[in-house]
Order: C-alpha cells, then structure tokens, then sequence
C-alpha cells in the first residue's frame, strides 16, 4: 500500500491531473500520491484515466497496488519505445532464453564427453542439469 | 503490412466498432481487418481507440503493423490477468533467465572439475562457456 493517506490536505496525482476533488474514497489516491505526478500522467497517456479506473474496480483491493505497478511499467516502456514497448522486453528475454538453453545443452553434451573420457566411474556424483 | 486493402465494401472492424464511416485513409484499416473484429475490440477496452490512434500517427507507416500488434499482445495479456498483464510474463521470463545462468555456471563448474581430473590437458578443446 502507498503511503498515501486522505489526511493530507493536497489531492492525488489523479485528481489534480484531471483538475477534480479528491474525495475521501477516490480509487485513484492510495496508488497516486501527489508526490509521484508522473506516474498518473504517464498511465492516463497511454491507457486513459477511464480505463485504469475500470481495472482498478475489475481487482480485489488487495491486488490494486500490484496492478497500478504494472501498468506504470507498461505505460512508460510505451512512452519509450511507441512501436514496441514492454513486449520489446518479452522478446529481447525470449531470445536470451533460447540462447541460454542453447548454451546448458552444449555445456551438459561437453560434461558428458568428459564423463565418457573419465570412463563414466565419477558421472553420478556429477550428473548432467537440464535446462 | 495486413491483407486489408480499400477496394472491399466492408468498413475495418476499428470504424465498424466505433460505428462510423470508414474513410479511405482510415488509420485503423490496414492493421484491423473486418475478419478480425476481437483484436480492435480488445485494445480499444484497454487503450482506447483515440489512444490507439495517436500511437498510429506517432510512429512511422512501415512500424505501425507491429505497433498494433504489440498493443494486441498487451491489450489480450491484460485481459486475461489484469493484475500484471504482460508485466507477468516479463516476470516469469526474469525468473527463468537467473535460474538458467545459475544453472549454465554450475555446469561450467562441473566441467572445470572434471578437466582438472583429467589433468587439463584436453581443456583447451571444449573451454568453459559463461551465459
């Protein structure tokens, strides 16, 4: 939970964005403090003000800083990279992935032939790991 | 670039959604054909269609299919977990990266020991590899 709290007297980030009273029970206020502005800005930009306020209603309240997060790293890494974004992450961390597994694979089949030019006597106290 | 071209009759699924009349240089056309009413539906409930649109007019005409589809990818991963959305996914892909490397350096431990068994005289053939 942010340590936002109603009784300060400055609206959230949200509320003084959209130029409206933040009332004691605003959706917005415990994930947008007035100090963080751009955080609400950036997600109104890419998701609108509407649509976040729709996905905070559609989790539990338990799940609403979680989800307020998540939709801040996506909103900014589409500020940064319009054509990609956050998926520009999944696939740079798909690649490197494949690569890694590529790379454990080769390394057991060298551990393997080590094993076989020891004569295979010490392989169980090693073993091969699988990615 | 999609197969949607002008000539046919029928509006895009952007224009048809929105109930409007589809322009011959609708932006939303050659990205969101009518036989694909879902994928505008989807990134309009999470983006917004003006959203959308600006992110079309941002980026350069031959990156605007990837565009749109990367919002498609963002806009289904948020429907279906809207918690974390695709955040989720770059979690999980984070978590499999470390325990990769983690796993890739104890191999080429393995392999470092079992070199040294056989005297490092054949090390220089296989080498270790570091992720």
């Amino acid at each position: 939970m942010s340590s936002y709290s109603n009784y300060t007297n400055s609206p959230c980030a949200a509320c003084k964005f959209l130029r409206r009273k933040c009332i004691s029970d605003c959706v917005f206020a415990p994930y947008f403090p007035p100090e963080e502005p751009t955080k609400f800005a950036n997600v109104h930009r890419i998701f609108g003000a509407s649509n976040v306020s729709k996905i905070l209603h559609e989790v539990a309240p338990h799940q609403r800083e979680d989800a307020v997060n998540s939709l801040a790293y996506e909103a900014e890494a589409r500020l940064k990279d319009p054509v990609y974004g956050c998926v520009g992450a999944i696939s740079v961390l798909q690649r490197q992935v494949l690569r890694l597994q590529r790379e454990l694979e080769e390394t057991n089949a060298d551990l393997m032939r080590y094993a076989s030019c020891l004569g295979g006597e010490t392989m169980s106290a090693y073993g091969g790991r699988r990615g």
